[in-house]
């Protein structure tokens, strides 16, 4: 294809997970699919005439004074309805937020404007945040997820929207739960092409994705159910794992394994699995998620409220699997992937040094469990593309242009530039520590802003 | 004295750390020194009248809208030169932290122009950010301290502003510490004088407040002379206590006893005294602290960083010591006390918790660690308060009128508010966990915008 846009400026990302690179005055050419067609720097040939012939066409956006780009941001992990409630009820006990807050909510979906006028919202917020990519969990109604659906493919975020499913009685509320089995099946089954055959989404821009809740809210049938589903329709899956003790236990209990092992008895562990949280996998869960290609969704921001630990996010990069990170709106306080990256940063600290003082220092954390704001950003971005097998979160030929425009000197910014102190890595580890979406000044999905 | 001004609206704010309250439609009238002396709300004798004389008088500032009015925030602990590293060099270890980055850094304001230029900024982003009350270590330098006392009151914020004494030659560095011992006392000494006499520093707006860096870094000779001078001059104190496992212990070899007892043994610990961290202190030195009625900074933000442990909050909250909130900028990321906040409650919930998910549930963490945001809010407020002696924080008669404007609805803010779903509590908790500078459209200090 022949290049359709040009983007000019300097480019800051995270090639791989301890790689920052600037590239200073680059030129960014987009075909009009939105894929990257080639990157020259000043010093390759033809930089010049590229950079002229884009101007003179009329199809160049520049990177002004301090600003830069920045790959957009990749969220794992997005409870879409449960947007009305973001920053409230985390003092609340498990079991209240669930029973008295977040499944009542949830049921209102039913009303499919109550839908359009929330989801609107939050596409609309998760976007001015930089959140190019999207992974989302919606309810059990059909209708409302068509709806989140199609509003990501008019508000041209790229999205993976997901039909929830949970089916058991003795867990899920008479109010708000499938009417059956088979229905709950069907519904899925229906959801999947509903979202594939929105007219417009051609580019598969808006993915499917099979959302069995979690392993407790499911019975056998459906869980297997959607595994058959899965294969069928080669459709991306979704699901909570090993979030909470409990969580975790109630699955050893019902099935003698873990929810890890569970999940995959069930067809449910494929290249295409994002897996929320898994909090208290061990070594063996992660060997199988590795070797199926799985990914893992690292909540830190909720995790700190509901599963009772830190994820062991360095083992689990050490054991190379694929993760990246999610704000689990709304178990967690906010709507921005650089709050995920700043809480996966601290997280990792306090899980390295441990958190009480009366244990002595040798025996109160886990050592080598920091990651670095490189790494952080690496999850937040190209982390999530590798978990979606997608070629997304890079300034790289063949990736999609999904990116961000940053300028450090936006008014209400706190970001400080002290261009005698910090360095271009200083600036970056300055905007991912303070940036807020005052400092986004532009947001582009395949090339289209 | 008579009203000067008065301010209309809703009024949000914790009179203790377990009540959140809200004034709806209510006039606070302040006396021409800054200082409220009624509250009406419209059910009371004289509030029309009122509200009319004010409006007439052109006296009157409403909180527009769904705007309304909270206390100034007060941060405990700030390293005022330290402000151009904010967000940067946080993937170091502590040492080179400190000797490559930090202490180089502090060393440059003896150059004055340098620290007009950086703490112009700082103040200006502090009270953007709402912080109308700070307590700021400077730096060894005389001039420069004065520099930062000045522009905080020709800014109109209220500060405690300490010249930082270390002249210990084993454990400072050579190019930025005391020139002797004597030296370091006469400049501590004198700039208390140069703080008070201040032209225009009538109503002690901003106070000095000696300042040993901590322990470590100070002879006894000179621990001595501080302590003869907060009692000579009836003058506050701030200094770093059991911060981290090295601190602690490293006092404990030199002296014998605790961080907080040799402090007290050297007069230091009095009504005026602020602690930063206190991270390891246990229940005797709770009880010196609580005996002496000094108060405590909690620095949850740069204690993920640096401290190595979870300050035991709840603990220090049970046994009634006085508690607020420090940004500890740049140990931590941000110079927003709602940041303070948010980590102060994430923190909480993970001591509770504990963070090693191969430990078993019972054993992983500290019962009843949690607080909520109501807690954390009194704590960044009217906490902060408690622990300086002065009647901030609150809207109540007598108190200063120290107070930021909120406005959930600014442009790029996150705070999303559901007219139909959420309380006016709920608001106020989105709020603590959403807002940024965006949503700060206006601060005063003693009345003064």
């Amino acid at each position: 294809m022949t290049t359709a846009q040009c983007f000019a400026g300097r480019f800051i990302h995270t090639p791989a997970p301890d790689q920052l690179q600037v590239l200073e005055q680059a030129l960014v050419s987009v075909d009009s699919a939105g894929v990257i067609v080639s990157i020259l720097t000043p010093q390759q040939d033809g930089y010049s005439q590229s950079v002229a012939a884009a101007r003179e066409a009329g199809t160049l956006t520049r990177a002004e004074g301090e600003c830069f780009f920045i790959p957009g941001l990749v969220d794992l992990h997005i409870h879409a309805p449960q947007f009305p409630q973001l920053g409230k009820a985390l003092h609340l006990p498990l079991e209240d937020w669930l029973q008295r807050c977040t499944f009542p909510l949830e049921a209102r979906y039913s009303d499919v404007e109550f839908a359009v006028s929330v989801y609107s919202s939050l596409i609309d917020t998760l976007l001015a945040n930089g959140t190019t990519s999207a992974v989302y969990f919606s309810t059990i109604h059909r209708e409302a997820t068509a709806v989140l659906a199609e509003l990501c493919l008019q508000k041209h975020q790229r999205a993976w929207v997901g039909r929830v499913a949970m089916d058991d009685q003795g867990q899920c509320p008479d109010y708000y739960r499938d009417a059956s089995t088979e229905q709950g099946l069907l519904d899925s089954e229906q959801s999947i092409t509903d979202i594939r055959n929105l007219p417009g989404n051609t580019a598969a821009r808006v993915q499917a994705i099979l959302t069995p809740r979690f392993i407790p809210s499911c019975t056998d049938a459906m869980l297997q159910g959607l595994g058959e589903l899965a294969r069928r329709y080669d459709c991306p899956v979704q699901t909570h794992c090993s979030e909470s003790d409990w969580e975790h236990q109630y699955v050893l209990d019902r099935f003698g394994v873990s929810d890890t092992e569970a999940l995959d008895q069930f067809g449910l562990l494929t290249r295409q699995t994002v897996l929320a949280h898994s909090n208290f996998i061990g070594s063996s869960d992660m060997s199988v998620i590795k070797q199926r290609g799985s990914g893992i969704a690292h909540c830190p921001m909720s995790n700190a409220y509901f599963a009772g630990a830190v994820f062991p996010l360095r083992k689990a990069l050490t054991m190379g699997l694929n993760v990246g990170l999610g704000t689990d709106i709304s178990g967690g306080p906010s709507a921005s992937q650089f709050d995920s990256c700043r809480c996966a940063i601290a997280a990792g600290r306090m899980l390295e040094s441990g958190v009480d003082a009366s244990v002595s220092a040798d025996q109160r954390g886990i050592a080598d469990s920091r990651i670095d704001y490189i790494e952080a950003f690496y999850l937040a971005t190209a982390g999530g593309g590798d978990v979606l097998n997608s070629p997304i979160g890079k300034f790289e030929t063949g990736y999609h242009f999904d990116a961000v425009m940053i300028d450090p000197a936006a008014d209400n910014s706190n970001l400080q530039f002290f261009e005698q102190l910090d360095s271009t890595e200083d600036l970056f580890q300055k905007t991912l520590y303070a940036a807020t979406r005052s400092n986004i000044v532009g947001v582009w999905v395949d090339g289209a802003k």
